[in-house]
This record gives C-alpha cells, sequence and structure tokens, in this order.
C-alpha cells in the first residue's frame, strides 16, 4: 500500500516507463508520507482497439 | 467519468468491440444523462486459461 | 464473463442505476451474443474528492 | 460474486494456473459460505517491466 | 506480488475476511511458490444495489 | 488515457489527496508527454480489515 494501477497506449519504452515509476512513486510518498518501498505500481499497456470514448474506439478517432 | 471496464474472452472481431461500445456508451448516456465524450471504456481481453468459475479454468470446462 | 465494471459519481438513484445496468447488458448481448446471465456488471460510486483530471481533484473544479 | 482478481509476473503453467484456482476457490467457499460456482477467478499476467516497487521496475531490480 | 482483489457483498464479520486472506494466501503460495509476504489481498465490499447478473440488480432478484 | 488508480488506506486529508492528484499527474506527463487533461485518476480508500499482506489483515499486524 499504496497500489498503483496505470493504464497507458500501448508503445511506450522501457525509459519511459522507468522514469514514470520513478516520478508516481516520489510524488506520492512526498504527500502521503508513506516509505517508498510500500508503493506498488502495475502498467496496463492498451491497444487503441480496446479504448474508447464517446462511444467511438481510439483506433477510429480523427 | 463514467469509466468503463469490460472483460471479455478473447477473439471478438473489431466490429464487435465498435458496436459494444457504442451501444454500452449510449446505454449510460440514456440512464446517467452524462455527455457522451465523458464516458471512457476500455476492453480486457482474456485467455481463457486466466479465467475460472466454480475452481476450474474455462479452458477445461465442457 | 462479461465482467463489467462501472465507476460513476455518488448520487445516483436507484432507478438509474436499475435502467443502466438493464441496458448495458442489452448493449453488450447484442454485440457479443453471449447470454444475457453471463453479463455481470459492479458499480462503483467514487466521491468527487476522488476523483481527479488534468491533476485537480473534481471537488475544486470549477 | 465473489468476482477474484489475482495479478501475477507472468509465466507461470497452466498446471499452477488450474491448481491455484481450485485452491483459491476452496479458500472462499470455506470462509464466505458461498456455492463454489459464484466464485469468479481472472488472472492477470504481468511483464516485469509492467511492475514496480520502491520507484523500481521489477526488471531493474537486484 | 501476487496482488489479488477480492469483491464481495458486504456484510461479512472481522474473522471471515481474517480466515479469507489466511486461506487464499496459502492456496497462492502452495501453487506458485512465492514467499507469503508476498502476497498482497485488498477485498472490496459491495452493495447489492450496486452489483448485477443478467441485467437485474441483486437487491431485485428473487 | 492514462487512467490512474491509486488504493490507499484511509484517513489521508482532502491537502494530501490534492496534492498528490497534481504531483502523480505532473509526473505522468513529464515521461508520457500526454496533455495533462489526459490523466484521469480515482482514488480508493480502504479500511485497514480489507487489506492483508502475508495472509494476514492489516488491522492484526503488530
Amino acid at each position: 500500500m499504496p497500489l498503483v494501477t496505470i493504464k497507458i497506449i500501448e508503445g511506450r519504452t522501457i525509459e519511459q516507463k522507468r522514469g514514470m515509476v520513478k516520478d508516481v512513486t516520489e510524488a506520492i510518498v512526498k504527500n502521503i508520507g508513506c516509505p517508498p518501498d510500500a508503493v506498488h505500481i502495475d502498467i496496463v499497456e492498451m491497444k487503441q482497439e480496446n479504448l474508447a470514448q464517446g462511444g467511438k474506439l481510439f483506433c477510429d478517432r480523427r
């Protein structure tokens, strides 16, 4: 605890993920006051055909 | 908001997903009264070996 | 299966929920072709102070 | 209901999954008193590069 | 890791929860071979009016 | 997208939540390069009796 789930569109590099989990963990520790090791993050990568807003798949938008 | 997650068994076509997100969004807008663009949907496709009911994997059922 | 989770802001009436689960179930059955009884829905009601977009809590927006 | 989601690191065999869903279902039925068929489980397999603790990706640890 | 989420209908006693997390943890450790301390469980208690199957709220069934 | 869920133990102040969603959003924008308004966060507050590690409820630990 805290347990963080981040859903993003697939295609990020491992460097982006590495930076994101480091910075998100610091952001939580700073505000919640928990030890860094208590912060667990899982990243869920989504295909554009599995996401929709306003009733439209992302792969169909624009 | 609303944020909708739909877990389905893998193997649906993109046409099925396209129709599903359109109709589910309309169903929510009709009942909740939010703007369509506020409805976010993500679809999670599951393998039969990662689903179970009654203590049995779906790939072992029947 | 399908398993559907709908996160909404708290404060909907039971009539709104009743209509929403009926219509969302029909929308999924129509497109996926599963029996209605296979569709499980859970509704998660969120407080405005537990939701944010663009780095701002909903209770602080406007 | 109950609906159980188990997030594990990818790479388990189907035998491990088969045993896990059987035993987890029994554990829930024993304590909650529901019929076994009411217990739905979905397993989500995660890559090491999509998991982090203490601000570090699992693929970078040690 | 593993991270387990168990959604149940509200109203279980703390003794039921205590037994359930102990037994579910053992069931996972036995099959996956991870240390017990790696197993995190969160229980989500649901109201009957926030659950549906077959398009019907649980509070309306029977 | 991105959609972020943060599960924390209940009892944080609104100031802590306000700071956390601001800083987590910045952390994601910096690394992923999306517009801030694309970042949706929901906070789920958990009771100690609904969380467990190592087969023990948090309310029973120590």
